[in-house]
């Protein structure tokens, strides 16, 4: 007899519901999205949808409709009737056995919350601190991919060490992007992150702050940074989709600054919220 | 109003089962096993919990008592009466509203089936072909976590080429070990795989592989190979716990040896064999 057990409870295969056997929760079989809303209105929606359709390519999850996507968000994000919505959405291949291989004609199963986005303006207020681990991730993070153990354990390790967010390095020394954010430093004029690779999600949030120190005469490089060189700028920052700029005034046990979020910081952030009305 | 979607039905959050906010699906937060029977005895139990008590410390599963998991595996095995059973079962680290960082006080999820072991006497007989793929997968392979979509996706690359595995190369371009199975060559009577490192899943069958060359004689080296050394080897064969050894006659575009199963690849898996009754 083929059965299953659930804690300590013997089943019959067959009175499983298909979610045991999705392919997210065997393999991490999926690609996800989060996108938030700003005052009723859904922020930076087709850029993310974009972004969801290249992750589907990118692991071969071929019948999706982006429009059925956009009319399901939208609705969603409509019945919630909140205004500052932060909405989760992934898509995984489906459910079957358990097997490496697919069969072509899997089912995708999509899911999706809406919550509120959560509150981050103490953390804007006074600044973050952040700590660096080593990048255990996989050679594909320009997939928005449901495989994301690497980002949990260093932002658990951060958290309890008492910092916000881990700040990933290669094998070569150089940072990468934080466990759930992009990463950036200020010197001078001159705006600094690392380039779009393999090795880096391509942030929407990123996108647009680059746009905004553009929009505010600064220089931008995208050129990797070694963690000796981010503490040795004068600002710092990370940007992620449900808090935007979020200053950083502590790197490792190094103080950014005089330990309060810089000007250009607070001009960035500004200048990113132009683009959310 | 905080909502969840499933397909395009919306549902109130509060109505899903807890199963909907698995960290299993989330992250890929847990780790799991998959061990066999043969002719009605477990084969290898204890290395198995070993190896799961391994992976759950490293990714910090603290609360779990193996003991307990042991008679659920017993339990499960006895009331399938399968007596060539195969036995998938993982761990998450629980169901939580979606965060990277986790609170201590989670119940983690147990989840485990029994199917019949697949028959693999067809490609025991006529042996198997390989091709190889970038090893895209994390640095922390030596954890047998539920991060598994590099994995997935280099299989079904094999497959749709008409291949039975994929063989992981990596950046500096050595084999690390196939996407399910470790990887060997013979050559005279030196038997050679990857030495364990991060990168690599200390296979149990593997072990007991080398424990079976050393009783016929041959000499082992734990050194990596090159995709050229292995084609120029004698004889290749993948060692997977579902289905121990398994020749392998094609590498790529290359024919190994006289392209059939070679004698010490046959005399590996009749002394691999004498492990299991």
């Amino acid at each position: 007899m083929k059965l299953a057990m659930l804690n300590d409870r013997i089943v019959p295969i067959e009175e499983l519901d298909p979610i045991y056997f999705d392919r997210g929760i065997y393999f991490g079989d999926g690609v996800y999205e989060v996108l938030r809303s700003y005052n009723g209105k859904l922020f930076a929606l087709e850029k993310h949808l974009e972004r969801f359709a290249r992750s589907l390519a990118a692991v071969r999850i071929n019948s999706i409709e982006i429009d059925e996507i956009r009319d399901r968000v939208e609705r969603a994000f409509v019945t919630s009737e909140l205004p500052e919505a932060k909405i989760y959405f992934h898509i995984t291949r489906g459910s079957a056995p358990r097997n490496h291989v697919w069969n072509a004609d899997l089912e995708p199963n999509f899911y999706l919350t809406v919550s509120d986005v959560p509150d981050s303006s103490q953390e804007k207020a006074a600044g973050i601190a952040v700590s660096t681990h080593p990048d255990w991730r996989w050679k594909r993070c320009d997939i928005k991919s449901l495989n994301l153990l690497a980002n949990v354990l260093a932002r658990q390790d951060a958290t309890e060490k008492g910092y916000d967010e881990a700040i990933l390095v290669d094998d070569t020394g150089l940072i990468t992007e934080g466990a759930g954010s992009a990463f950036f430093a200020v010197t001078g004029e001159t705006l600094q992150t690392a380039p779009l690779t393999a090795n880096v999600l391509p942030s929407i949030t990123r996108e647009y702050v680059i746009e905004a120190a553009q929009n505010i005469g600064m220089k931008v490089v995208e050129e990797s940074l070694t963690p000796q060189q981010a503490v040795s700028a004068d600002e710092l920052f990370i940007a992620v989709t449900t808090k935007d700029v979020v200053p950083v005034v502590k790197f490792d046990e190094t103080t950014i600054g005089d330990g309060v979020p810089g000007p250009r910081t607070q001009s960035l952030a500004e200048a990113f919220l132009t683009f959310t009305v």
